[in-house]
């Protein structure tokens, strides 16, 4: 599944839906925060020892589906604010490269500004 | 850019840094939350008659890169978990279509289980 | 009401139902977490200028439920990792009122960091 | 700390710095998910085991920082949209008590409308 591919997909699904009025940004923003709430709900319970458990038992299909959600929002929010997500998305992966140069980060989550 | 590739890219990315250990659920979970935020902060003076003006004069790219931070982090917790997002997106796209159907929804932005 | 009374309460609500085993700093991190979401669901489609409306069509009760909601967790949190929450206020009130100094944040929204 | 001295602190404050114009009730809802997103960072990759370490080693007063962020902004949220959040929590303490019966939800830690 191609970033662009749903892209157009919802975009077709607003119009059809004369939803574009209710797309702005910040509806948008908070839209996905909703969703990022509900992931959060679903994981809130389940320590770090259950979570094989959790995913194997139902827990993998509801997980996928918060997951989609939040990415559904996440790039109808970038198609309306014009933002082009696969380039943003390159060019992010490439900075995180020199942030975090292997020899400096392997092995530790420090932030890149608390690396030595 | 594809959902696929973007996956592999970030496992080989943590591969290399020795991360796998920190990128549990859970962890991946939070951090994306703290990127969440940083959308959040960005976007919060910013009233809606103001958006136009903000995208233009460096905010669309300053969205796109927090955008990013947040789909990277999500892409990475489903390989994690082992969801397949690109069908589990796919899935969500069809029972959208049949939670909102365009002759209930069009021009109203309910919750599907408000619909008339 | 007071910040210690309600954390007494709260102590109190989950030592009746054998809750603590529950209540780990993380566990209600991802449970505030989804409060919030909540919160940002109610207001997702609410444009700004639809606000005064909305609260008071049912609006403002609704919020008032999702506040106390993200609340009781923020207290409970607090309490299970032992931070005083009424001296990190008192403390974070100083602090604000040092990094914003009148004179130089009048009128503006800027970030502390960013004031001339 | 009563939460209603919280409550007329911060309204004082914004007035001193002519704020008011920026404090409607979606930005301070999405100023509240920023500072959400601090707190998931602050406790992103600390695993269960290891938060009593981090809670002794400066853990606790960054996370008493970061709570009380929130809380501000929360306070503040309520204020603004004319809700009485200390009458707002006793309702939903009472609330809460009819929902969870101790019979019912001892040492389960389902949600509500799942207990049997």
């Amino acid at each position: 599944m191609d970033l662009n591919q749903i892209r157009s997909e919802l975009a077709r699904f607003a119009k059809d839906r004369d939803w574009d009025q209710f797309h702005s940004v910040r509806n948008l923003s908070l839209a996905l925060v909703g969703e990022v709430g509900e992931l959060a709900e679903l994981l809130q319970w389940v320590d770090d020892k259950e979570m094989s458990y959790f995913l194997e038992s139902g827990g993998r299909e509801r997980l996928g589906k918060e997951l989609s959600d939040v990415l559904l929002y996440l790039v109808r929010l970038a198609d309306v604010a014009d933002v082009n997500l696969s380039s943003a998305v390159i060019a992010k992966l490439e900075e995180n490269s020199v942030k975090y140069p292997v020899e400096k980060s392997k092995g530790n989550s420090k932030k890149y500004d608390q690396l030595g």
